[in-house]
């Protein structure tokens, strides 16, 4: 088999990277990981010379490139269609692709009022009424999928599939600035927060050195 | 076969509408559709009818809700798969889902400073160094989906593909701000312009009467 490599930025603040990695983990591919702190000098023209968007992640396989997280995740679920990147049913499936492309496109005052931070806190800050409209929406996304679709697990859909690895970021960033949540979301944050990757991606964030500003209150 | 119905927003105003409404004409589905005006009075409670976003478009088919564009899109390329929505080859596919994507999250400056307007004309309006750098990345786009893929038709890959109605509001936005362009995008504006179901979606948009000052100047 052709070797993998996902090219990604910092683990602890590269939200989009997260997801791909997160996915590629769970669902148990070796891949080569290739590190490019982003907003450096050298970012850039690093970051070019795999990424025609100029963004990450990318990834790379056999004369492959394929960018943005979620062709990333469609071209794996496409790729190695023995494993159940999606849910098996058809409703569910319609349902998981649906939050995922929504997340994928949305969620600007979350994404830009809490950006995700993997081993600071800010309890409280960045909370305004559109960030807490996004927190509300997240909230009853989760609820609605375990409630229809999750019984056979504990994630969104029963077993992990790629809505999970989307919302994962969402998962850091609720810890980062202690969103108040119901109980259900408490739970699914626990939950995402045990998977061994998870801790295996916040201990690699832990321990690097660069430090961005623009993304630390 | 059961009935397909989209929902969608102003045809003049609503850019993320148009790209399922022309891929389902394109691949000639017939479906029966529902315009709910954005941003009146009651238009929030209308569109939570049927959209669990709160957004349009929102496709219903038999018991199953679809919402956001791409999961429509994805939707219906597995529910129809004798239709060809995404590039045969693998590569070429992997290239329309990266841009696709690369669509679906980004471009932030172009969408905010040059909202979609089919009867309008700004020329020049809303450009500023952001608003080009998208502008670049999409002539970069265009040049190389149809250099590298595109050989065996007018499209980004040769046939229309989903990846083409992602990208048509951007052509009417470079209409309607009558940006600068290379040969390779001019040609093909020309080409998406000259569709019939694009001439339908402009003719009705030029019929609607709403006005929404947010995204005239
Ligand atoms: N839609 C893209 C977004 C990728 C993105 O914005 N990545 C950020 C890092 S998390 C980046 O590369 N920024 C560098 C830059 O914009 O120069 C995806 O899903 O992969
Ligand atoms: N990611 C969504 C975006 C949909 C969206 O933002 N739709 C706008 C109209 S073009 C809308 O419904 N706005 C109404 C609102 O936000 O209240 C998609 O691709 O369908």
């Amino acid at each position: 088999m052709a070797q993998l490599t996902l090219v990604i930025g910092n683990k602890n603040y590269s939200s989009w990277s997260l997801r791909p990695w997160l996915a590629m983990k769970q669902f148990g591919l070796e891949f080569h990981e290739i590190r490019i702190p982003l907003y450096g000098s050298d970012s850039s023209s690093k970051t070019r010379q795999y990424s025609p968007s100029g963004k990450v992640p990318v990834l790379l396989h056999d004369t492959l490139t394929v960018w943005d997280s979620l062709a990333i995740c469609e071209y794996l679920a496409e790729t190695f269609p023995t494993l159940q990147w999606w849910p098996k049913d058809k409703t569910a499936r319609a349902f998981a692709r649906s939050i995922t492309a929504e997340m994928h496109s949305g969620f600007q005052n979350l994404r830009q009022n809490m950006p995700m931070n993997c081993r600071t806190k800010y309890p409280g800050k960045g909370l305004g009424s559109g960030v807490q409209q996004d927190i509300d929406r997240i909230i009853s996304i989760w609820k609605e999928s375990r409630q229809k679709f999750g019984n056979t697990g504990n994630f969104l859909f029963g077993d992990f599939t790629i809505a999970d690895a989307f919302f994962a970021p969402v998962v850091l960033r609720f810890v980062a600035y202690d969103v108040q949540l119901d109980a259900n979301s408490r739970d699914y944050v626990e939950i995402i927060l045990a998977l061994n990757a998870m801790q295996e991606w916040i201990n690699a964030a832990k321990n690097e050195t660069e430090i961005l500003p623009q993304y630390e209150f």
